[in-house]
């Protein structure tokens, strides 16, 4: 899909400020908007204008550029900077992207604490950027592994989106899904509604079939059915946060489907870049998973489904043990739960 | 829940009319409708302001009685309503109680034959109100039986609504949390949504709200998060159709937590009268599965929730094998899988 890029920092002499997909009003409108303070960078992760980990790692290395022209002229930079930092890093504990992409501006600060802070807040530009092109290099190698393990004319189910929307461009586990259609037009996604946010119905769809590949949409409840017919061959998602053993937290769903995957000995994978692993944490143990407004749940289209009366949970994530996983898909290769310890050594 | 019948025969002097509460407005409105001939009887289960296996059954039992009125002076009476009946059945063709119900009420024109055509349908009525009367009936001994593998204090994972809506009255599932929460008030309920058409958020929330019974809304993909958090310890789901060997289709999803409920160790209960149990039928495998309209998928609240570009699938059913099921609970006991051709010795 060629939708430039997802979320891209523009340039301007005074800084610049950071222009997005709005990820919010699709499939209704397709259309970018300009987040020019980091408490509208805040708002635009929290309420999901931006989302997907490796998208609002970068949106966190934006905010931080924010936060600094915001500071400019202050006499305590880094200690601003940094407090603008640690709030924006709160707005949503689970995806790792976000702290990870974040501290790394901030340690850029701290390296080069000698130099004035325009020309800090211009290297921080110069990473920001530097990040976003990584990301989409990230993503090509990560599908150019991950397409080996697609059979050919395979069904392919998945859940949320991990694609071009999620990321800068062209997607993880949608990434391995676009280079294993590039060698192979056969094959076929299921894509999980996904909800309550519904990124596979919204998002996942309106990618896909930007591109042409053969998609069918269906409900969180059907994969295991699609399963015992044959027609899913192997199961690919995102993830958040994984942990050192493999265990990988991913949207709200994920964990039962891995489940029927191999109640079905069907192959699970997970795709992500590094920077989704977290190397301080041994086991998905230590994951916090996120609860989110439970509006979520009892509102879709502006309109309840249920009674008020009624009692709602919404964690956003779950954990997939990494019992559950034939494999971790990086832009190094691909890796079983046990052997992803080698990638930190 | 005092709803007194989900679905009730009118009597008037000349045979009178089916009144059923018209679940497709729920939680937003609660109010009854009449349905006065064959024709709107087959619009109201296809369109599903009646639902629910046992009350489908007796809905097709109150258009056996609205199609002998419409052919009181045809003298093909038996032929005409037969043909009617066959036009019914074919409306929902998984759920086997509709099929079950309705040929009960072409046995009795059949067994009559001698009668005259008033006379008939005075029996036909008789008939379909003690179907009425015999299902809650039922539904309170499925209750009673299923109450004793409820734990004390459970939590009680629940897809679908197999309650009294589903029913004449108390219900099949929700029976046995009725009869459970009886014994103890600390049982806590976990709703599954039930895409598509979020039978779980629409109907089950509303009557155990109204029981004032403990329940917690969820999506169809949380189940395997909250089995692993151990707040759940025992799951309880309706049928549709059982085959001989304890095979059995369910609203589609159900499949998916069977599986996560072994995966956990979680006993995994069916509850449903003995006329969900279809003796012609040896395996899962000879269950037809009613695919329904995409819109059911692709709209929620009368707007899409998806681009008009993707395939849509929409399975409204599918089968849980014998294995994952732990007993069957019915009007005559609770039966492992293996022994349920029992019930038909």
């Amino acid at each position: 899909m060629d939708i430039t890029k997802t979320i891209e920092w523009q340039k301007e002499d005074n800084g610049g400020f950071s222009r997005m997909i709005d990820q919010s009003v699709i499939p209704y409108e397709f259309k970018k908007v300009d987040i020019k303070t980091s408490k509208d960078m805040y708002h635009a992760i929290k309420t999901m204008i931006v989302r997907g980990a490796p998208a609002i790692g970068i949106a966190g290395a934006h905010a931080v550029v924010l936060g600094a022209i915001e500071n400019r002229k202050s006499p305590n930079f880094y200690e601003d900077v940094k407090k603008t930092a640690d709030y924006l890093i709160s707005c949503r504990p689970t995806a790792v992207n976000l702290s990870w992409a974040i501290n790394k501006q901030i340690d850029l600060i701290k390296e080069n604490k000698e130099k004035s802070n325009d020309e800090i807040i211009e290297l921080l530009v110069q990473n920001a950027v530097k990040m976003e092109n990584d990301d989409i290099e990230i993503n090509k190698k990560i599908g150019d592994y991950g397409s080996s393990i697609v059979p050919k004319g395979a069904g392919i189910l998945t859940h949320c989106n991990a694609g071009a929307l999620a990321t800068v461009g062209y997607g993880t586990a949608l990434g391995v899904i676009r280079s294993a259609y590039q060698k192979d037009n056969t094959i076929k996604v299921y894509a999980d509604e996904t909800r309550p946010r519904q990124q596979g119905a919204r998002l996942t769809t309106f990618e896909l079939t930007k591109d042409n590949i053969d998609t069918t949409l269906i409900t969180d409840g059907m994969g295991a059915y699609f399963m015992k017919k044959g027609m899913i061959n192997v199961t690919i998602t995102g993830a958040d946060r994984i942990a050192l053993n493999g265990d990988s937290a991913n949207k709200i769903g994920t964990y039962m489907i891995a489940i029927a995957s191999k109640y079905h000995n069907i192959p699970f994978y997970i795709a992500a870049p590094k920077s989704t692993i977290d190397p301080n944490i041994k086991t998905g143990d230590e994951i916090k998973i996120e609860y989110r407004d439970t509006n979520e749940v009892s509102i879709i289209n502006d309109k309840p489904i249920c009674t008020d009366k009624v009692k709602i949970l919404n964690p956003a994530f779950d954990v997939t043990p990494n019992g559950l996983i034939d494999g971790i898909i990086t832009e190094y290769g691909i890796f079983k739960p046990k052997d992803l310890y080698k990638l930190f050594e």
